[in-house]
């Protein structure tokens, strides 16, 4: 089959306009209903894991290399776009040149038990793409993003992510009543805890917070976790990025955890 | 004591241009013999292990904020400059105005039978000063690092490392021969090999070599591993952040030796 594409060459064109309120407001999507997928990785994450695209663009040079156009296949509509424009809507240095519209599910709910990472006001775009990584790698199956959490689907948590957020369930701007929902312990990480992280028997499925660079872990959430941890420092003074701690967290749960 | 500092007003002054060649280039303290450390809480850590300092610089109006002055006291000589001026060498969005710069510690050898972490080619800046920040963190002595790696003294490495740099022995531009003087057996991670990271005895001390973001550990690195071991990851295709990896196997390192 050969998609026919939409030639635009427009810089005022409606979906142009759209893509660079998408690039440079990293929480446009909420008000858009679509999350801008950039690069030739994210989009074939995309098609591993059948997430539905409502639209493909592709910068004229990408159009004309056969292994990216390839990734027209996975979107019902297709774009093409002289490359300067495209520039003005990526996030990268260096464009590949291709990413796909895919519709925001706004009411995502939060799944009751399984696995989970609260992120609890987490600043920092690269920081959060890592941990949704490592969460998706570990075997995590949903995270909940609170209110005042850095916008997952921005390009630069996307990025970051390289596809994970394809494997997990998202749920973003939840409150602390919606953890009532998740059905399993919540467990804090704290240097101010006795209990030494290898030294404790994890509850499984459960679900780890992880609090603001900064701030920790806020004092209402910490008062409502069932456990809190303490990751060991015999280095003393120096502490762990968060996406660091998380990783770690996530890998003593698994090792914990009887092999399925 | 009252410090006199040197007030500066020129843009051209030589100290002004060299911390701009600071600023603007990553590997620049190797040419210029000096590192740039900015921020109070980097210099504070400098002050708090015993770093030693060369000059202080401040802007003007950190200059007049009593807690900020107080870093002065860790530096024989204090320059002081307009805020403008001082925003140009900056690597920060809002400067919190006061800096260090410290001279560069070019002969450093491998230290021999030590908890070390190798960095094999690292590009990215955020990875390197989050892998040094965990290995501090959790107990590694050194870091070693071969030619091709991110400049580890950089502005931004700096910033990720949050001060892990003054708790480490930091070795660059490192061969392969040097690596013989370790003394201790070097683990790498691979996702081709069948021991589960943690189903393993870890020789202790050992060196971690940690690979390149894309093409992992290069070829005769990985021969040279007395042990290669795999992180269980359940979630399939995904795959960890390095840094995220990083911190995994130093936390298992760690989780394996008997407490001192």
């Amino acid at each position: 089959m050969t998609i026919q594409p939409l030639q635009i060459t427009s810089r005022d064109n409606p979906l142009l306009l759209k893509l660079r309120k998408l690039a440079q407001d990293p929480a446009a999507y909420r008000k858009l209903g679509e999350i801008w997928v950039e690069g030739d990785h994210l989009c074939a994450a995309c098609l591993t894991r059948n997430v539905p695209v409502r639209q493909g663009v592709f910068s004229q040079s990408a159009w004309e290399q056969p292994a990216l156009r390839a990734l027209a296949r996975g979107a019902p509509r297709v774009a093409v776009v002289p490359d300067a424009l495209f520039k003005a809507f990526s996030g990268l240095e260096s464009p590949t040149g291709c990413g796909y519209l895919l519709p925001l599910d706004e009411g995502a709910a939060v799944l009751p038990g399984v696995a989970t990472v609260v992120l609890d006001r987490l600043q920092d775009a690269g920081n959060a793409g890592s941990v949704l990584r490592s969460a998706a790698a570990l075997g995590v199956r949903q995270i909940v993003a609170l209110k005042g959490t850095v916008a997952l689907w921005s390009p630069k948590v996307l990025r970051a992510g390289m596809g994970a957020h394809f494997g997990l369930h998202l749920v973003e701007q939840a409150t602390l009543a919606d953890l009532d929902r998740l059905g399993v312990p919540l467990v804090g990480t704290s240097s101010h805890t006795p209990a030494e992280l290898h030294q404790t028997a994890l509850p499984s499925p459960c679900a780890w917070v992880l609090g603001h660079e900064g701030q920790g872990i806020e004092a209402e959430l910490l008062a409502r976790c069932a456990l809190t941890v303490r990751i060991p420092q015999p280095g003393g003074e120096e502490s762990l990025n968060v996406a660091a701690a998380a990783a770690i967290c996530l890998y003593e749960s698994l090792r914990q955890r009887p092999a399925a």
